[in-house]
């Protein structure tokens, strides 16, 4: 067997870049930074657009996990950034799964492929999380990420990204796909059962779509803005509640006669949302839990306890759900888009992020696209 | 197909029994009671022998659930208690799965069998729970249990009790069987895995005892008591914890190698332990939740979210653990009987009771043993 | 807790009906029969439409499985027929969950509820299948069926019709369960996964629509007859293969670059395509096998070993699953419409069994419609 | 982070070693070969003992799979073996995992981890099977195996041996690994459920040694040598049946009540035995083809159809179980020292090879057991 030589095709790949960095705590800055080279299951990619998460504006403020946990020191060259698509322009030795021009999106996290965890398939999970000299990768968490004119990805997290979808939403591929996963975690078999989804974020928009897609029925959310419970509505939500002029939980009993539903998604990170969420949950139901906040929450286990109630935490995708998702969207069986409020180019990048924080203008997802 | 009469063999069958039923709230009476007709399905059992759990003491002072909610009212007539074992002494019409003679210990739930959840097979969630007339029956929580002479069964809850059972030790199988159910819902494969108890109740050292049965190593217990951590290292715990004298978490990630344990059981009921059991846990790692205090625990969800802990609420048993359980006693791949502690005849079921609660003379299972 | 008396609302009941039941072998006969009383858990039906099934006349010709193996003597007043749809009319005591003049579509198993596989939720594995005096019920196979004005059915097999499906598309319900059902038992998560299905009959192209209606992606059908392989595509598929014109692996295999599909399905009864369907199939991929030729098959299991092949055998539906694909017919997820060809009123419903058997005039479903 | 070099501690590890390698079909030859070097995530391993199994002599009759495929060509300088145990002598870069002097046994397979199967955790079903290029290994089947001094193992196929265990012995943790992972793809809830094996080969011997290990019951055999008959015996078979004597199916209907056993395993690549097997299996029950003829098996498929049998075709180890049972023999669970029948030193290797092949003097496991 010859060895496949890496491939650039005939794309140009300068030895710098324009790359986001971190500076101080609250700091990002625009820098030039080299082209990384991809190594064995690597390709490298020309990011197209990359969306801003809640998750980079903790990255920000506090560094990546594995700075804060102190595995790692606070890295000022470090680029952020995980919701992002682009082009394969040049594939790592032996690699030929992809070639140079593919369109990709691409899921946040490489395992390391020898702890148990990943053995197991469960590459979210990884004990060598932060361990880039064991293998592992986390796009913007622990190795660098898309806000940047180049990142390098393990061919792992790669998918195909079809014509008919734009830049700016294909960036929201691997939210699709986490929504995806928590599906998954549920069950999956979400056709004809009900489900109620609290907080119309990102996250739980996406639950909402995905869960309409797979026919699941009734779709409810619990959300108190108005403009997010429309969004749901678009989305395919068959039931808004808005929880600050009606009590939720009584609500999805009355539309569920009584029983609550057969799954619940947990994805406002509010502490006094565990519980409701909790008590919409039909006996021997499953709560998917998407977003938490800080500290401790005060939950009701004996309500848990007593109704057979499962409870699943989800970081990030997993599963391959990613590519699952990728697929809903080339059937287009869902329309992501109107998640997409605002676009800026590179160099604004800061202000990107300004926006998607402070939710200016009725940002959802901010999306920074490259030129 | 000709249809089976009931039958008794030899058995003679009184007219009235001896049984406690509930008084006011927080008194137990003696009183003769009609002894009940089995049905299709159903047999009478002859009550051997009775073990009190915890949940008999919450329904001495405040009623059976359905009870306190109002579904059903307060029932001077109601007899409690689920823990038993007997000899079948009569069976339904066209009832030959078993006979007359037949040895057994019983599953506290037989379900309706008609709504969805009793379909899918989950029983103890049934959506028709304290209805009788839709065909639900627990034992001593909706439909009168074993604090009597006679009980009445459906045959879906009947196991089968080797010889070399004693009676006492023979009332542990549905104890057994809960623990059983539990390893069911945190995937079963725990041999070789690493599991850690928190609580050394009944619950929590039958989990012990089945998690070494099935190969789980290594067997972690955190308890503050000294006999009862004592008891676990007999039921085969591997490590013992008092989490009064050290910091258990701290203790199982030395035990795990930093990691944490695969699977933990929190069995105590103590809100303070909910977090213990949380952070002793592995990354992707897997909790049953056995018991609840009542009221809003403070609970570390976003550390189940960012380390993808999976949480499992049981009620009671299901999924014919309990068979399952029985098998391994009758095996004798553990022995429960130190768990037996004391013993009153039928007369004494108060004072029973009573040492059960209080915990009196080092109680830990107080049985009621028929003459 | 008062009893609840059984209910007709309006509807007036006569004593007597027309139906059609078993004569000698091969002879079906209409005659005036009992209308049933419904019991404990069940309600009575007034058909509306039933489709003829291929095993209507597995039954015609050989008496239904019981009486095949001799535990029931063969019963010439036996009803049959399983896919029918119709209206409540009367509910047996305590039934509150369905009310007379409910319009509903019918799984065909109700299993005992008392044997383990019941108990477990696998209730078309009844370990009491045939034995209804132990409470297990199969429309038309062991308990009488829908070709008659009326039947009895337990409440555990009803769902609800949705008013925009006609009599005579709502009979192909419980056909849509079967499919639903298996890809329940393949895993369920088949959105943006492959699947193959060799057979074009109305299980088979059930098994395109649905697939394609949970996301699958590509759908492909292997089917001689044109006119299936256009049903097949009018309801989903993304690629057809006439397996008489081409080789149907190795286009398979084209059109998954190389590695087959993630999921296929058996849906033929020809034993040469059971091989044909295994070597379709990915390495490490599920195989559902929804129908049987008698006899034996020569099969390559050298193949499912060196390829962790997992092969499902089916019988019918299971899990809830006919309910959740009358959610995605309510939905309108898929019009099934095309697969019913003829109608025939209850007088000719030999006729439409005749269609039926012979595929006369290109009949796939046919149905009979009461008046 | 600072690169960890690889580390030899004070192991000498020579230039050169003795190996086995191919020749022409049918013979094997001892030559002396390099001493690989251990890369990313690998060790060095000196190899202490090795078992002969019955796909060895399949590699040296044929070539291993990926030279008959023509996907490699056949290689006269390949090492076969892959049931070895041995002592890491040196770590590749940053490999921490583990250190020179560790007592290690091996899993088979290394996926690539790059592939959708890999990263799913089916890392048997690697797509890459055979292209070590992309990371894949599969010890004496894609990669040099065991037949030598030293081997390379990718650090995710290592088990620890504990002192206990002799090298001899410690040879059968991937067969009793294999075992144990079909017990999971069976669901892993054996205790207390019925479990039959036809075939007393080493893999068969071993199904039975854990199913008792893990609580089935009852545990029987189908064999008809009379040795093999009471190996089982020893190893925890309740049940010995003599195909040749009895009807196998009748005996384990008779076992059963009538219903056949909840799990079944075909270990015998006989092809009449498979419908043995799955006539011996309960309705809704699951079977684990764990062995096969070459050719077209006549299957009673309508059998599986019509008793919603699953069955499961495993390729080796998988799910960690290796781990798992390397933990149970820890645990000292079970004994399989009397599989081990005869030792070879590694000059003797060919002769070893042919007492496998002939089961000359009763050889059941043929050890070659390095100086």
């Amino acid at each position: 067997m010859t060895k496949k030589k890496s491939n650039t095709n005939n794309y140009q790949i300068p030895k710098t870049m324009k790359a986001w960095v971190l500076g101080g705590p609250h700091e990002m800055k625009l820098v030039e930074k080299k082209v990384p080279e991809p190594g064995q299951s690597e390709v490298l990619v020309k990011v197209g657009a990359i969306a801003v998460c809640h998750t980079d504006i903790e990255v920000l403020h506090h560094g990546h996990p594995a700075m804060i946990e102190g595995k790692i020191p606070f890295n000022k060259d470090f680029t952020m950034g995980h919701e992002y698509m682009g082009t394969v322009v040049k594939t790592g030795e032996n690699v030929d799964e992809w070639q140079p021009g593919d369109r990709i999106a691409v899921e946040v996290h490489a395992g390391c492929g020898r702890c148990a965890k990943c053995r197991e398939g469960m590459y979210t999970s990884c004990h060598n999380y932060s361990y880039r000299s064991k293998g592992h990768r986390a796009n913007g968490f622990t190795t660098d990420g898309g806000f940047a004119e180049y990142a390098i990805n393990n061919i792992n997290t790669l998918v195909a990204v079809p014509d008919h979808l734009s830049d700016e939403v294909a960036t929201l591929t691997v939210t699709a796909g986490t929504a995806m996963y928590g599906l998954d975690v549920l069950g999956g078999l979400v056709a004809g059962q009900s489900i109620a989804v609290a907080g119309g974020g990102p996250i739980g928009l996406m639950f909402i779509a995905l869960a309409k897609a797979l026919g699941a029925a009734p779709v409810i959310i619990s959300e108190p803005r108005p403009d997010r419970r429309e969004m749901a509505k678009h989305l395919g939500a068959d039931f808004l509640i808005d929880p600050l002029a009606e009590d939720p939980v009584e609500k999805v009993r009355d539309l569920t006669k009584g029983k609550g539903v057969d799954f619940s998604v947990e994805a406002s990170g509010v502490p006094i949302v565990v519980n409701q969420i909790l008590h919409m949950t039909n006996r021997g139901g499953k709560v998917c839990l998407a977003a938490f906040a800080n500290g401790l929450t005060p939950t009701d286990l004996a309500y848990v306890v007593s109704n057979n109630i499962y409870m699943f935490g989800i970081r990030g995708e997993g599963n391959s759900a990613v590519r699952r998702a990728a697929s809903l969207l080339e059937q287009k069986r869902f329309d992501p888009s109107p998640l997409h409020t605002h676009t800026f180019p590179l160099e604004e990048a800061d202000k990107a992020v300004s926006y998607a924080e402070n939710q200016t203008d009725g940002a959802i997802k901010v999306v920074v696209k490259m030129n």
